[in-house]
């Protein structure tokens, strides 16, 4: 079943203590539509400057992303984003960002879009988000992401936002901020109570948590030891999940819990090198054999 | 098959965000063996001082456990922690230690517990954990605890401990330091080569890693929405699993996972409570109930 995102597509500036690169793909709807490619179609909204390598572009088609809802602002830059991670590898600095053609970004979504089932609202503003929302009225899964910086300056948006989706998916950090509970199995329920069906709470190397009203359960992250660049891993966290939703096509309990196990799973490769330079060199053969092992780890 | 542990015996003053406890019963070798009790005869080792109430006492003895090694110092008060949580729950501050008793401590022990099988060094001096040794020549798994003061100031009786002992339990930021990897699953195989032939870092609220030349695995923790007081998780959750491992009387790879998700379940039921306050209102029962949701949260 088709998948439609709409979020960031950008070019990443990456400093980790042992290396460096510059203008590499990134973004958060371009990290989830690659990941959940494995998984199903994916359709792909999100803004772009005239600077944007059609490369890109032909790498995501490659993979059977439909980016007729990608967008080309004329005279404006790609979003750009330069970050730097400490030695922990977890510790991440914003240290530059430049919205570019993200500034300017008005989603108008293709009319077979609008009908897509399965909808992820990537990280970004919550009005956006809204937006989006308000064209997909068929929808029957609603999933979205959210930071630090929406859950400040937006509230009334966010709150709005939480009564119209399934589901909302933001890691520890952001799910303290929104609810205020150091404690992350009361804070998860706390979003849940704001309005979603159910909620997951991304804890980078420490795995995952859902909470739905009957279910509450953690998932730890695969334990690799080459974590060489995390960006993106959220998003491919996403992507994995919502994809793997798409492609059975419901999102029952048992399918929500695979779904999770994928996205901890597809995170872990991507962790694995710089921009998607891993995730290009995997199958889902890749993906399966690495739930296999998955399973037997969590089996005893 | 009788567990022998050697290691503090404390009163602990205790403060959290919203509560308070004062002279608490506490200590690493109070926490493991209380635990272990649940799943085996238990041999107890330590030191208090003349002010020790002699109701803690008759309290581990009502539970299996021998206290023929707990020696009282004339004239010396018990060791004495003060330790101060912050809003988080994880972030702890030591805000006063009074050796007392502990310094002098100079474990001899008694005939019997020499011959014990199952040894368990928890946290103290490497070079008192070097003399338990000593006297232990007959065990046939000997696991120790550690912590960053003795990594810094005992490296070379750490290096040959190491050499000596099956397992090493430490802390994620005790892995980190001990090998200078901030990457988990490198650092736990890293202190692995320096001598254990298995290796168990424990991240609070994030559970458990396993490391043996064969096998790596992550147990995530039980997800509990109530954490009182995190003191003795780390003892409590080497409580349970020695326990179950002298139970079960071998040290297998089966065993030895069903054993780290034991310890995580009892460190579940510590933390919901200041003290042995909550252990001590549970049964064998309530852990094999928490077993089996615990299987279930894992399984899919």
């Amino acid at each position: 079943m088709p998948l439609l995102v709409v979020g960031s597509v950008a070019l990443d500036s990456i400093e980790t203590p042992t290396q460096t690169r510059e203008n590499v793909l990134g973004g958060s709807a371009v990290y989830f539509s690659y990941t959940a490619s494995y998984f199903t179609p994916v359709r792909l909204v999100g803004a772009v400057g005239d600077d944007w390598p059609r490369e890109h572009t032909e790498l995501l088609r490659s993979r059977n992303i439909d980016t007729g809802g990608l967008h080309v602002v004329r005279g404006a830059r790609t979003f750009r984003w330069r970050g730097k991670y400490l030695a922990d590898m977890n510790t991440r600095e914003t240290v530059g960002v430049e919205l570019n053609a993200m500034a300017q970004f008005e989603p108008v979504l293709p009319e077979e879009f609008r009908r897509s089932k399965f909808l992820f609202l990537a990280n970004g503003s919550t009005e956006i988000q809204l937006k989006v929302l308000d064209q997909c009225t068929g929808a029957t899964l609603r999933v979205a992401d959210t930071m630090d910086l929406w859950i400040r300056s937006q509230p009334a948006e966010l709150a709005e936002l939480l009564r119209r989706i399934d589901a909302l998916v933001l890691n520890d950090s952001e799910a303290r901020l929104l609810t205020g509970d150091p404690n992350l199995v009361r804070a998860g329920h706390k979003v849940r109570e704001l309005g979603p069906r159910f909620v997951v709470i991304k804890k980078g190397e420490h795995g995952a948590m859902f909470f739905s009203k009957h279910e509450t359960y953690v998932l730890p992250a695969y334990p690799t030891p080459r974590v060489v660049d995390p960006t993106g891993a959220g998003d491919s966290f996403a992507g994995g999940m919502m994809g793997y939703l798409a492609e059975q096509g419901n999102f029952e309990p048992k399918t929500l819990k695979e779904a999770m196990a994928y996205g901890i799973l597809a995170a872990s490769f991507t962790v694995e090198d710089f921009s998607l330079d891993r995730l290009r060199k995997i199958e889902r053969a890749d993906l399966e054999h690495r739930m296999e092992e998955y399973r037997r780890m969590l089996s005893f």
